[in-house]
């Protein structure tokens, strides 16, 4: 009997962002696979077999939702924010690629999610009104030379970036070293903006420089922003500036 | 009495996509603007009253909404997609900051949504698992040689890419163009999707290189995705290749 393999993004956090169509598949499916911390937000659900996992063997993990799959039970493997992005979905398809051709034809289904990306920039304003870029800053698997490339080519382009992973506990100064090549490119009057745990009870969101970013805390759970030239703030008497990044660039110098 | 606005992010079309944040906010508000296509896909409540605008003028309505909100009107402003991506949250932050500045007590929600970025990356497998940008190939807003440079610094750090806008009536080519630009430094046989109208009943789907993408139809409704070095495809028997860019970069070399 044919199983089915679905790769759920979860959202951020709050039940507010998870998506009917991952609120179905959730109910419906023998399995679900996931680190613990994203199964600790899914009601517990009879007959329903739950199988944690350790963050940190993801392709370990995608290949037994693939086994168990293959088995013909229909399997969830559950991701926070967007599983497409520096999440569960690359790691899947790895493992897919490693494995048999004849266990293609399996039923393989990916589910969006709301993106800690955009939830971040949804309680700042909009900081990605224009052209954008997403890196991850973890050096796990890639070169840090290709992310230093890659930190001053969305420099020199003006592009606003997004940073997932800044730091970890094996590399904490990864942060401060992409700080400090991007002040050799951006002024010191970039806006900066760390967004932790958006949706999530410990929510956090402060606003700052470039010039004072390195001395922001940062964990695994920080998203952080860095604008383009035209990123400004709209300064408010009672709440927090929203950060705008307009949608036009150049016609207003 | 104080009104408030909301900006809020429906995703590509589908209800499955809309989430109980947006569904439960659009439930409560006295008024709805935007664009017909959008107001389209909402049904129409008692005592909630519906302003449509044409797709063009975005900072109008965006004025249009604030105008009410400041009438102590409670205000839904609709958008496709992600209202922060290349959406409606830059026009309204645009609209706000050239207001009084007492107006900006007025509370001010942004809603995010599913983006046709990650559906389109969701259908095709994994083509956003590693370093990615978004670039509007529209320059009504920006100069076209902010856009060749972004490009080509985009091809040259070995990002993903996705093209929002990629063509209109009046710069049918301009695709054609960032076609062309990208084959003077990426390779032929580069990974290429062309997805349109994700979730909605004319979704089509298409993989190609860039050595041919050239001639592939492309309308506004339809967003493309251009592979990094590293993108690759997973064949299948019997249906569409999946698209994977790795989480990991050069170890494979």
């Amino acid at each position: 009997m044919s199983g089915s393999l679905s790769i759920v993004g979860l959202g951020p956090g709050p039940s507010y962002w998870v998506t009917p169509e991952a609120e179905n598949l959730l109910k419906g499916v023998s399995d679900v696979v996931g680190y613990a911390t994203y199964l600790a937000r899914l009601p517990a659900r009879p007959g329903q077999t739950r199988h944690e996992s350790d963050n940190r063997v993801e392709l370990d993990r995608a290949h037994h939702a693939l086994d168990l799959a293959q088995d013909g039970r229909h399997v969830a493997i559950v991701s926070g924010g967007d599983p497409g992005v520096f999440a569960m979905a690359a790691a899947v398809f790895e493992a897919v690629e490693a494995r048999p051709a004849h266990e293609r034809d399996l039923p393989i289904q990916v589910v969006p999610g709301i993106s800690a990306m955009f939830a971040a920039a949804a309680r700042l304003g909009a900081p990605l009104g224009h052209d954008f870029c997403a890196i991850s800053l973890s050096d796990n698997l890639k070169p840090w030379p290709v992310i230093e490339a890659r930190l001053k080519a969305a420099a020199v382009a003006d592009f606003v970036m997004a940073f997932y992973n800044p730091v970890s506990k094996a590399r904490p100064d990864r942060l401060r070293h992409a700080f400090d090549l991007l002040r050799t490119v951006k002024a010191a009057d970039t806006v900066v903006a760390f967004a932790r745990a958006i949706g999530r009870p410990t929510e956090n969101l402060s606003i700052t420089t470039l010039a004072e970013a390195a001395v922001q805390p940062a964990d695994m759970s920080t998203l952080v922003l860095v604008g383009s030239s035209e990123t400004r703030l709209i300064a408010r008497d009672h709440a927090r500036p929203w950060v705008l990044t307009p949608r036009s660039y150049g016609s207003a110098r």
